[in-house]
């Protein structure tokens, strides 16, 4: 596809979304998701089209382990949004697909209300196989929702593996959901989460909640403890039960706080530093890809790695090795 | 320099580091830190030469923040050490230089026991000016340690920036040094660093003893909540004063049981993986830097940079364009 073509081709989709076409939208978060070279130039020029966020774009992530109930938390908070005239877009990142595009998650299921709502926009999101590679898409898709007039951004994310660091790089807010349980048995709280939970919200006060205030107590003693989530922000600690409603006019009311005209200025330069990391990031996971997929040198690299696997290679040597092979095969292009 | 007189240099360096030469160590060390491709082709033979580390070899982290008294630390517990018959090499890094190889630090001021004692051996690291840099000099130098018969390799680190998180990667077991403090003082624990610590040295407990049992019971409190930093140990938190060697036997004992030999499998399998890792970060860094050190190259990925930090290219279309010329001049070549 030549580059007027594909600036073309974005042109048309911007359009369309920006016009409310919903099937353009999910179909244009399908294109981001792709790594096929046309698709990427498409998506490049459409990103272009995009608006940037304004002060009225909230981007919200909310995490936790599976079972702490973040598709009962994020119908009943939605629900509340959607009744005070915010449109609401749940981008739900599947850490067990490598690549969506429909309802693996069965999300329509579980979040029944949203996904039947023209105000609301409910999507699974893959994991990715690559480091980047769910960041990317999900930026892209979270532009994409707030082109087409969607103000509040919810990532679900399920607080597995590297995802909820990756997702604290693409919001400007972090909610943990977390369930109640007695002191020690707080234990195992995965590692760096607290550091960048904005609020914390411990679920099903319903079953115990003495258990479920008790934990409230820890978390707020912890999160006193670490440097700040955000610039200038004390972390806020919430008991509720999302069944009966219970806490979402606390967590409202935070979100609120957190995105008040007077923190302006931080979320426009949070928002430029994750931009100019994201170009670092992103360049340098093209070239090192530009450079690894070709097939002869992927093999030579692949050998290197096993030998330093199986201890016969330094790992310096194996690098410098590598290397001599990798410089050849450029050059003798 | 060709293939063979590189390795020939390489087996002159590891034949007189294996015979005490320490001069010779520390030029090696030296070299490891060398960015020239000659020289590195020597240190990549040089390290393939070297012996792998076995369960006698023992890598700890010692880092605090600056005044909690690291160098008191290391002199009174090394000195211990020394005693009861290891050989201790301490590598200090420091953030403040980008090249060392000699005393910038006055390392032999601050620890004048180990420094003077034939049984020790004291080196300053430079922190290195990209990611990655202090940790393969680092690493390095570990290695040449332990092939100059060092058993106990201390990497003193002043817990600022990223460097404890890339000196984690790269020894066994991390022991952070905190400051007494009543309750809320302690607020702004560093990001992350809680999460890697083995043992917590509270430190200068003779100034207010309360104080530090209460910020002892604090990190216990906070080391329980967290999943652990290494398999199969819990975080230990000792209270101490190191000028009069308080505190140091705890250590010893501590790190004796860190390192007993039913957790054999846990250090080989940590640091077959702390290779591997070390080999990808490696060489997507000389991937990254063989391709963005070239002058053209370069100057044309900051145009799109500025882009971005300016606001007139999206990511996606910045790093589309940087790429588009990245592999213009990689295969015009």
């Amino acid at each position: 596809m030549s580059t007027h073509r594909a600036s073309e081709a974005a042109a048309a989709i911007a359009r369309d979304i920006r016009d409310g076409n919903r099937r353009v939208l999910a179909q244009a978060c399908t294109l981001a998701e792709s790594t096929l070279p046309a698709d990427q130039e498409v998506v490049a020029h459409l990103s272009q089209l995009l608006p940037s966020p304004t002060l009225h774009n909230r981007r919200i992530a909310i995490s936790g382990p599976p079972g702490v109930g973040k598709s009962t938390v994020i119908e009943a908070w939605g629900k509340q949004l959607l009744g005070r005239g915010n449109r609401v877009a749940v981008l739900a990142i599947d850490p067990s697909s490598k690549r969506s595009g429909g309802s693996i998650l069965g999300d329509k299921t579980r979040m029944q209300h949203l996904a039947n709502d023209s105000r609301a926009f409910v999507r699974p999101q893959p994991a990715g196989n690559h480091l980047g590679g769910a960041a990317v898409s999900t930026r892209l898709c979270i532009q994409l929702c707030e082109a087409a007039g969607f103000d509040t951004i919810i990532v679900e994310t399920v607080g597995v593996g590297q995802s909820e660091t990756e997702v604290s790089e693409m919001v400007d807010m972090f909610v943990l959901l977390a369930l109640p349980a007695a002191g020690d048995d707080l234990q195992g709280i995965k590692r760096g989460i607290m550091e960048v939970a904005d609020v914390v919200f411990v679920t099903k006060s319903d079953l115990d909640i003495s258990s479920a205030t008790r934990a409230a107590a820890v978390f707020s003693g912890v999160s006193r403890l670490l440097q700040p989530s955000s610039e200038g922000w004390r972390t806020r600690v919430i008991v509720g039960n999302a069944i009966e409603a219970s806490g979402t006019n606390a967590l409202t009311n935070i979100v609120d706080e957190f995105f008040s005209p007077e923190r302006n200025d931080y979320y426009a330069e949070r928002r430029r530093a994750q931009s100019m990391d994201w170009f670092d990031r992103q360049l340098n996971e093209e070239i090192r890809r530009a450079i690894l997929d070709d097939k002869p040198i992927a093999q030579r690299v692949a050998h290197f790695r096993e030998s330093v696997f199986a201890g016969t290679h330094s790992v310096p040597l194996a690098v410098h090795q590598a290397m001599v092979d990798v410089l050849e095969e450029i050059h003798g292009k």
